[in-house]
């Protein structure tokens, strides 16, 4: 599941507030995009999860079921659910307590980081969210019984959503690409952060497991979107 | 264990040759360093594994017991050896046939991924080869016995060895930094690769497992070393 923050306690945003005041005092405004932006940037680490559609999790939970939200995450509205599903892959091999997260959505799809993908022994294709024509499928298993996916699993290519005044203020259009600059003691830039824009999205980097392993990711790490 | 290369057939070699001419007909020079140097630039990534001394080597294996080399690798002289470890970590989570590198060194070194450390369940710091004081230990259990290292577990930093003729090619020195840019999908800049520069070495860059999932790499994989 996504890294979750409760809206009224939201620990990343306020790491990143202090992280920029420190950044204002310390340095000599090295980055501007980080330091002068109309929203603070958080950063977020997207474990295995998938999107149901509401007929999928009747499928799977029984006829009428609703997802409980368990965990708020920071996009207005979205949640990690309380209900989680067992995925079995093209070898019978298995991943457990996948969780579900909310509202549901009018597809399924599942999103693994590549060493889920290694650990299951299939390929998995970059993709955005939502574009899963041609990607591979699985099964799920929950309670009331399985379901059958011909496809949908994906790895979803790092991305950032923003309302329009942070792509104002950067400088980029929905759908093009920009960079996250992750520092630290690994140092690694991701050169193709795929923009999403839209009025209800609040400025927040998705990167996956594999990604914040391999750049040491943390919310003391500091990060700059760059256009 | 390191990606493995045969000295007289190179597959890595041989692949980045072909991108190489490729790149040069198909276009316009935008990759100078990559299609121009002295050498070819390989890349290959390293699973984890540990560097052992001889005395440590029959500690595990048996007085006298010499490293039997099972594939070479791309380092003139080095290889994985047929034996292998069963590291043990703190809270007694195990790793399997943890490949062992020769030759012998003079002191014991285990190299993990981060997802290896998260999985043992401690936390390992990032590390250039041989700086190891301050580190986690674990315990290696062997045939003859068993090995307490008191340090030495490290997550190695992302490194090039080069030759001096590659370091005078892109103007870099020794323990300097340069940055190794991968294409794909994904799209990462490796912003910290630590230059190490000899002799006896071989233009070759080494990722982890972590790093090479979270760019997407393969040999197919277009990459540019960049100063």
């Amino acid at each position: 599941m996504a890294a979750a923050n409760n809206p009224s306690i939201n620990r990343a945003q306020i790491a990143q507030l202090v992280r920029e005041s420190l950044r204002r005092h310390v340095q000599n405004g090295t980055s501007p995009q980080a330091s002068q932006g109309p929203n603070p940037l958080v950063v977020n680490i997207s474990a295995r999860h998938c999107h149901l559609s509401q007929e999928s999790v009747e499928t799977l939970f029984g006829k009428g079921h609703q997802l409980t939200p368990k965990k708020w995450l920071y996009q207005e509205g979205q949640y990690a659910a309380e209900e989680s599903v067992t995925l079995i892959g093209p070898r019978s091999r298995v991943i457990s307590n996948l969780r579900i997260l909310g509202p549901c959505r009018d597809f399924d799809q599942v999103e693994l980081a590549a060493t889920d993908a290694i650990s299951l022994g299939f390929k998995v294709p970059v993709r955005n969210s939502g574009d899963i024509a041609g990607t591979p499928g699985c099964m799920l298993m929950g309670p009331a019984g399985f379901l059958e996916m011909n496809e949908g699993v994906i790895r979803a290519a790092p991305h950032v959503h923003m309302a329009p005044e942070d792509a104002a203020f950067y400088g980029v259009e929905n759908k093009s690409f920009m960079k996250l600059r992750v520092g630290g003691d690994v140092g690694v830039t991701f050169d193709r952060i795929f923009v999403r824009v839209d009025p209800s999205f609040k400025l927040e980097v998705h990167i996956d497991t594999d990604e914040g392993n391999a750049c040491g990711f943390s919310q003391d790490v500091p990060c700059e979107l760059i256009k």
